[in-house]
């Protein structure tokens, strides 16, 4: 498709999230990363040396020797920029990068809530994608930001964009129950999660931002801004003993309520847009459903579609509402490094670069 | 108080459960252990020779040359009779206990529904213990049969039992994370569970349990009947990487909606009936609540009171209905053995014996 | 290479090992699964319903429909059978099916100490394998046995043969921690590892066995025996909370004492005898030595060559012997079903079959 | 025994060792805490507020408001201090604690190589603390420095006391198991331990110091100086996912061997010497031998004596040497704040205080 490969950079590129970047961004066909910045005390050493590799595949051969650069626009030449910032640290740097040409793809939470900043799953919500048109023109920039959800939202987003197009979703109730990748390194230490679980994750601002980023992202474009979907969610957020994996136990209200089956069909049936089908980060497929009562599992279900499928089981009656199930997705894959390199692709494939 | 102890019995002794009863029973103030029952492949055995003991305190000294009895009315001659069984063993067994003229104090899930028979958590209901004597009118029983609930149902039903006396409560959402101890021994194979959690307990029907058992707890009895509190629950059950412990997030819809300091305050003033209030086993406190936002925690906060003490935190409004909280209740302990002991204490008490 | 792939079994196909086989076995360029055999209550079932799958890779779609076939004579037709069977099922069956003409390749450990069965790791004494035409001389057979060590065995042995064939070695003190699924499925209980070790392995044998085992390995082929190796071993077990990848401690005593330098590069110069290179199994390294000070580690090391490679670090002096280092390797792979592959492949690579 | 409890302050209070040290302080008959000290990001809070407690026992009542000072001796006013600081720290502050007339018992590794001080096991080397007069000799001092070993020393070397003085000890090879607990808090990440384990303790300094911290505590006191024993050392130290409870697999040449079942009648009948016998933290008994072929585990067996306790097991032949066996111990009580705790109640019962 590509006579030449575009240059990408990953920010942030030696914490457990930028290690996804360059471990995903490794032959990539249609990106060649050019530049990997970090921090200050990680400047002007080789990755090999700079980065405490934790992913259980080994660093990619053309990572080891690349000697990092300062994440400042003069430091970092790229036409994409996947962006695995901190949040104090993404609310300066990613505009600087956008106003100096850069297409920004965020896994920080800095702009998520921007109202001419596309919220993105490609596979659901493609065409919010259109704003950056509006957002350029607002700023005044060559570049864009663009962003992706928390790795809690991801999962439960997916399978409510289906339920919603067919049935219509008024109330969610979610508990989660987060891998331990989700915190970074060195993140969690072992003495908080051995034999325990934590019923609260980060500094108390997860639950809020799970409660709000899937009504952007199942929110309706028109006109330049994105109405926000009229749906109500209450959440609880848990951190486990697992490394890789979000899990989340939901309870819906349909509009039209059907019976399970029902249900299960729409959600093995949906496909992703056209424009975000065939990239090549998408998931295939987009949803699998499991049919066993104790499914999906972090362990064995993570990996589905390379860690881009969301995973959903025991879609069942709920005795309140009208549906329960469980979602599954791989939260550093499909929640974070995945996430931002998939936007890239539809940026890319919409001409929007 | 006692000038002789009471003679009782565990049946099912080599198990989890079963070494749980021998463990708090040791120098019980009001009881004495006189017989250990166990299945075929056990009895004649020194109970230490036939149990695999999984317990990280050590056994007690005056189990150890005890030599394991059939679960039989014969081989076991006891005022009380605790019972661990399986549910298919306990159908049969308990009955013919109590018509033998014992009172069994069980934790097996074989009769808590039983029109007649109290399920029990006497810091909440202590008052339908009073059932026993319909429940032997009805039967000719000389002996008796009082359950307590599952270990999930426990520590919530404690709670919503105060939200319900000041607030009223209408609608419940809970998730649970259970402990491994719950599976008993050998119970979940170490390679499900490692760097995983499985989104469903047992064979299926945990979570009709916990959306069944507080509404005759939290019922009224009048007329040797109980009336079910009229409360809808829909529960997600899961099982985590915890030895002991099970951790619930609940979300209650109230009739007389509070802020969370107003239940805070109620859910820390509560206090058992009196005639729970000073046994043996009473919870000292019935309810903590921890002020921090990530508590409770099972490792840290399981041993509460001994074990027997609730523990509530994260109390805050949900954006849904009117309150969410955190509950956590030790499975093995309040959860089970602790609570067949409070029981039968709670009817030695009321002269039920 | 081949013109028509070679048709092979899987006896005890529903087990861990079994499991491990199936995937090993998807795609192989030279072997084609022909028949899964299992016990009773598997027969007659689609793989896909009687395994309960452990393996974080999906089960292979060649597999999923596959009826499962009685492990006998009649019923399985290949040329190779792979062996998964427990031991005491092993013993009868093997000889039946090398009888019958099957070249068996065992991970089983019946007649690993057979005087004319080869104990084989390709990399370091292909030429073992010769001992099969005495066996069939002997026994009368058309067929074959073959087996592979012990998984605790293989890393370290593959360690040994290195120093051994540079410097001499003379005694071996060497300490396990390994990993549950050597143990099968369902194997440890979670309430047995989760925040704990098990100072010992199996039943017993494990120790004696990674005590002989090397010796025969590490042995000379001549005049249709195997004469040991004159090397002591004291070896001490245990099982740790890892999933896959067995971790040996070593101290070496050499009859020529070299600086650690010296052994590092004779361990990266290793290479297999040329039968054993180029085989589709083969693992690319042999050996892959570490040179951090915390490394190997299972979660990070243990998939090194597709899970084939031996991977060592902290090779360092010893204060009493002469020096110390760390091996990992991978149970399930290069420790069971990637052994007997690799096995397999050398039988048809040395025409053999 | 006491009219009067001698005031003692815990330095490092915050820490670990330093919960340790208050947890076991928690109505000491002997000893009253007065002053707890910690880091300036402390001082001035009370302990509820500054340690961010990680034990699964309920913090003491007694230290919940008492307000964290410096770690001065202007600030802190004690008979006894005892220390749970870094090295480094520990480097400049313990010589000044003891100069102002503390009686510093330490846990710190930073003096326990000193001449002039005892590094004490008081069950197996009581009578080395009279080393304390000839180093308030040497250094003018009024107060002292005494030590206990590294925790994973501590279990081994009492093991081989024993052997040591019926049997005479040559060589030991030995191969840890560590829990997490030992690297303090926050310690070992999640990421680094879950369905791992890392082949190397701390910075590296681990493996020299249970090399030559027997030899000196298994050493003879004679003229004010140790002789370090003679015997030679190997050890390999681990980190595993366990929480509290070091294990050590031992290998050991004997002057005069004998058969496992004289030793273990020997490590039965061991006593401690009558001035560490009776004391409120000795061991009840000092050793434990167990039957059991996987026995001790640490899960099951750190508690033993209330933690204080040695549990062995595993006593067989080796086949190179001529003992193997396990050993176990608590190391954050026998191997660290009990140990310091042990031996200042030593030091009052000799009259040294």
């Amino acid at each position: 498709m590509m006579t030449e490969k575009i240059p990408v950079a990953v920010l942030g590129a030696t914490g457990s999230v930028g290690q996804r970047f360059i471990s995903l961004l490794d032959d990539h066909p249609w990106f060649k990363v050019v530049a990997l910045a970090a921090s200050d005390r990680s400047v002007g050493q080789p990755y090999a040396n700079a980065a405490r590799w934790v992913l259980d595949t080994p660093m990619p051969a053309y990572a080891r020797d690349m000697v990092i650069v300062p994440a400042s626009t003069d430091a970092v030449q790229a036409k994409i920029v996947f962006s695995a910032l901190h949040t104090e640290i993404a609310n300066e740097l990613e505009p600087a990068f956008a106003k100096a040409g850069a297409a920004v793809c965020s896994n920080a939470s800095s702009y998520r809530r921007g109202e001419d900043v596309p919220l993105l799953l490609p596979e659901i919500n493609a065409e919010h994608v259109q704003l950056v048109k509006h957002q350029r023109r607002n700023k005044g920039w060559s570049g864009c930001i663009i962003t992706n959800p928390n790795c809690t939202s991801t999962g439960l987003t997916i399978a409510l964009k289906v339920l919603d197009n067919e049935f219509g979703v008024k109330k969610v109730f979610a508990t989660s129950l987060q891998a331990l990748s989700g915190a970074g390194y060195p993140g969690v230490p072992s003495l908080d999660i051995m034999d325990n679980i934590i019923p609260n994750v980060g500094n108390g601002g997860e639950e809020e931002k799970v409660e709000w980023e899937p009504r952007k992202m199942l929110g309706t474009l028109s006109d330049e801004t994105i109405e926000l979907a009229d749906i109500k969610f209450s959440v609880h957020t848990n951190r486990v003993a697992v490394i890789d994996g979000h899990t989340v136990c939901a309870s819906v209200e349909l509009e039209n309520p059907v019976e399970p089956e029902t249900a299960i069909q729409a959600l093995r049936a949906y496909a992703a847009p056209l424009s975000a089908r065939d990239l090549p980060s998408s998931p295939r497929p987009v949803i699998e459903v499991r049919d066993e009562a104790d499914r999906p599992q972090p362990r064995l279900d993570r990996m589905a579609g390379n860690g881009m499928t969301t995973v959903i089981g025991r879609v069942r009656r709920d005795p309140i509402l009208d549906l329960k199930f469980v979602v599954l997705s791989h939260n550093t894959i499909r929640g974070a490094a995945g996430a931002s390199i998939y936007n890239a692709e539809l940026l890319v494939k919409e001409g929007l670069l």
